[in-house]
């Protein structure tokens, strides 16, 4: 049967002081008051039942996740005592699933975009496990068609075509993030899609390239499946590192057994990691000005403002291009293009006056 | 005997959120955590014992006022039920200390700057009490000697010296706020005082002369000393003006018998009215960043930060220039520059989203 493990983990710096330790992005409610796990959660369900739906986040954030998903099953609830990097938050769920069910053909997707259209999406997703079930070697990679020369992904290198389905292919090769000049001849050449970092196979198959590749976690989740109580002590031993070095690389290099294809997303695709990003994706009024929450803007232009208080005013006078964010304990001011600078400052805070406010 | 009242009204929009309608900014603890009013009520109280210092307030203002200054017998707190502008604010007091005293001699001062050094503001107060003392026809004002060709203030045209007295001499003319051009002549001539709006007289003249220029205000506060319960029937009818409009450019153009003579204040003379003057005022860090309150700054440079909350964190990261206010229910963003937006900001928010926040 089909299942799929949405990865809702880590702690977001560039969007603080909305994203805490406490609260990752995937968890807050940016987009019209509806949270990107939420939005993550419909797409699946339009794939799979509800029950199918797994959530693999940090431990910390599973009463949160609770209210936000109820619809998911407290067992399909998997909560990370620590954050151990992409591969264990793929295998941990794959060994589970295919613990409950040996032919399980799992999709593992992200939280952290936004997509539209779904049914594009729900389209690419319907065509990945196809693949999947068609192939018993494959290892499915969704691939994010460019539309534009984008520094911030990794891309796919695309190879022939799969017969009998409408965009599959095989993988060349996995490129790390280029630079401006070759991002744009890999958008040029129509050859390369954006690695999504979404990934759809059989369970066991997964497994085996696991077994093949990291021996040792392949032991420890298929212990972890089998004695969940163990988690506290099994999870933290993990070798931290990510799917696409552990996995998806070795074996689209052949230095593993099986084989990497892609299927086609061709989807607006747009990540919310910082608040330029989450600017862009939201309305902004006549003046350029996004607001969520209680403010009031004075001769002020192109402004993000957000105050997740209520009962608490945020005025702006002669100011533009700021970000300004009011939470409960913290308020930031920065500009649009100082995403990097949050990250600085995230650290000088955690420093300066302790950990309760990052 | 000597006295002094403090003038200690007005709301201050220049200074939202941290001044509202229900905290003037006198009673703000702006300067290493003492208010205006506390400054001015320590500047009067080397001149004249406690018990002789005056504070006339707004009504509402009176339990701030009484927590900031215990010093000030209940007698000696007078609250407005409605600001009706400065010539009440004078004239009450000097009706209720002529009722009490009749020859009572009144500093009428003001808690709005920051001045300093202190003990040259004492000997000029002193002075100008020894004059009002010496010359029982005269209306006393302070002036204070110009360092600047300061545009925001009224001048005074100095004339003859007053033999006997260091500093004291008639005054010629009062002239509104002067252009550059204007207070740059000004300035040069060494003619002119800036109009501190502070002024020190027999209560007994200045009766007299309110008398023959504002007599029915004049009727008015010779009965609300005679009759304080019947406050709220009288204060609210009476005319709304302005002292100097009033009384002293009417006696200094011969309109009115008696006369006007200066004392100079040669101190430093700061208005803290708005935010560009109070991050003047306060020592700034190395950067020029100047912060009240928890603040955390990454290649932040020259931002006024003031936060009312000390739970609550407020992080600046690469911005400039820039005034972050955080008070428990409203934050304001704005720069140095743009003093004047606040009021229109503040305008905006009475009408947006009421009246509480203003």
């Amino acid at each position: 049967m089909r299942y799929v493990v949405i990865m809702a983990g880590g702690s977001g710096t560039r969007l603080w002081p909305l994203s805490r330790k406490g609260t990752p992005k995937q968890l807050l409610k940016l987009i019209d008051g509806t949270s990107l796990l939420r939005l993550a959660f419909e797409r699946a369900a339009r794939v799979v039942p509800a029950e199918r739906v797994i959530v693999v986040t940090g431990a910390a954030y599973l009463d949160d996740v609770r209210a936000d998903l109820p619809e998911v099953a407290e067992q399909n609830l998997l909560g990370e005592p620590e954050g151990r990097d992409s591969l264990n938050a793929v295998a941990w769920p794959a060994a589970v699933l295919s613990h409950r069910d040996p032919d399980a053909v799992v999709a593992h997707l992200t939280a952290d975009q936004l997509i539209d259209p779904v049914e594009t999406f729900v389209e690419s997703l319907e065509e990945a496990f196809a693949v999947a079930e068609a192939d018993p070697g494959a290892l499915v990679t969704l691939g994010v068609v460019p539309t534009s020369a984008h520094t911030g992904y990794g891309y796919l290198h695309r190879g022939a075509p799969v017969p009998g389905f409408p965009t599959a292919c095989a993988v060349q090769e996995f490129k790390e993030k280029p630079d401006a000049a070759t991002a744009a001849d890999y958008l040029a050449s129509g050859q390369y899609w954006w690695n999504a970092g979404m990934f759809v196979w059989r369970a066991r198959t997964f497994l085996e390239q696991l077994a093949a590749l990291e021996p040792a976690t392949h032991a420890a989740v298929l212990d972890l499946a089998e004695r969940p109580e163990a988690l506290g002590e099994i999870f933290p031993a993990l070798r931290k590192t990510s799917v696409d070095f552990a996995i998806m690389e070795p074996v689209s290099q052949g230095r593993a057994p099986g084989h990497v294809l892609a299927v086609a997303l061709p989807v607006r695709w747009r990540d919310v990691g910082g608040f330029a990003s989450l600017a862009e994706v939201l309305d902004g009024d006549a003046d350029g000005n996004v607001i969520e929450g209680l403010a009031v803007l004075n001769d002020a232009h192109g402004n993000l403002v957000i105050s997740t208080d209520p009962d608490h005013l945020v005025g702006l006078s002669g100011v533009s291009g700021m970000v300004v964010v009011h939470t409960a304990d913290a308020t930031l001011v920065t500009t649009l293009a100082d995403a990097e600078g949050i990250k600085a400052l995230v650290g000088q805070v955690a420093e300066a006056v302790g950990a309760r406010y990052v």
